[in-house]
């Protein structure tokens, strides 16, 4: 799968809580490469491995390098980060926008987050040939780290997967036209019989909750069990009527 | 904007980081509107509001309440997440699919999150129309909440700006739940009298009805309609009764 040729990489991340966070939404969303430029925290204590939960292998496979550049060792494509939202100079795209580059035609790639305080520097955002910016409010764009990861992993977990949205359990088949049809009579017969409707004005009542139950798009299943009710409200009305 | 008729709910958040967390990404992607089910740790001591940074306005306003009915009252909508991948009953949609619905027609909604150790319960799943999930590695694919939160945060604030307009409002507002909830209490009981439910039986039987009905998106003039045939039914039963 194209993911596993990407890195994610943090530079100088000052908080153990979100290494361990990065560490297991990685995990969460089948990335396995992270890479710590510089940590300015504990990165393998309590408190990383407690937020990396079941990602506590990533965590523990981190790579940690010296500077941006030996962690960029080896990639072809490189993606900045910022929580800017505009720049005098570089252009900041959206993740659904730039990141199908990165995972486009198998290449050692690496999205690269900055610190939690100042974020990249621009030297560092030019060590990528694009940048990546999460659209946010203007009045508080700035993420957390953890949360921003997590956003763009998601994003990229989306891209790399099949498309196809989960099958709903049960593929149990609809109820045919002369099932509903079937449905609508009996409800009919009873109402006019337990007096909710009047003969006068049953078909304008009725044409009411044949539209609701037709946008149900009800399964055959459903409809016995409508009836089934009708059933037993009939023989309970009738019962009482012949006592 | 569509966004702000939009509630999202932690039920019992056991960790004070994560609904600091959860206050800044809320902050971030304009949805200020946080309500709190019995939270299990202190959500305005100091490790909240070190996470919440400049959310700090959306961690104080947060409302607390005792249940999860009490956090819905007056909404029309409701999706519940999950961290499993699938469920024996429940479609489980990804959000890119179900969170438009929530913000189609401007109705109140609300977007359930679990406990961070055990989500929603299966009864808590039930007061939801729909069940979110996040497309995720299946051999882990419980998000942390906060970073959950982050990704359902991200997308509505993607279909909300501007590039997406919602479609136009429905011209008859939905039910409440308050107003489907009622209408389920009064079809048990009624089924129970007139014998189409046994007390043993119902819970599973009801389970569903609720799926069947919520999935039609019932308007608050159907609901009433629907209780005017139960309270008919009634009526004739126990009119019978008492000859």
């Amino acid at each position: 799968m194209t993911k596993n040729k990407i890195r994610i990489i943090l530079v100088e991340p000052a908080g153990a809580l979100n290494v361990g966070s990065v560490a297991r939404i990685l995990k969460n969303m089948e990335l396995s490469r992270l890479v710590l430029v510089n940590p300015q925290c504990e990165i393998r204590g309590q408190e990383a491995r407690q937020m990396a939960v079941h990602g506590i292998d990533v965590l523990e496979s981190a790579q940690v390098v010296e500077t941006l550049p030996e962690a960029l060792q080896g990639c072809q494509k490189a993606i900045a980060t910022t929580g800017r939202t505009r720049h005098p100079t570089i252009p900041l795209e959206p993740p659904k926008q730039v990141l199908p580059w990165l995972l486009a035609d198998q290449q050692e790639a690496a999205l690269i987050f900055g610190r939690e305080d100042s974020g990249l520097t621009n030297e560092e955002l030019n060590y990528a040939q694009r940048c990546l910016t999460i659209p946010a409010n203007p009045e508080y764009a700035s993420l957390n780290l953890a949360q921003a990861v997590a956003v763009c992993a998601y994003e990229l977990y989306q891209l790399s997967s099949p498309s196809s949205p989960p099958p709903p359990p049960e593929d149990k088949p609809l109820a045919t036209l002369d099932e509903l049809e079937g449905y609508f009579q009996h409800l009919e017969t009873l109402l006019l019989k337990v007096g909710y409707l009047y003969p006068h004005t049953a078909p304008a009542r009725m044409e009411k909750f044949r539209r609701l139950y037709k946008r149900t798009e009800l399964t055959s299943e459903e409809v016995a069990m409508l009836r089934g009710i009708l059933r037993q409200v009939n023989w309970a009305v009738g019962l009482m009527d012949n006592e």
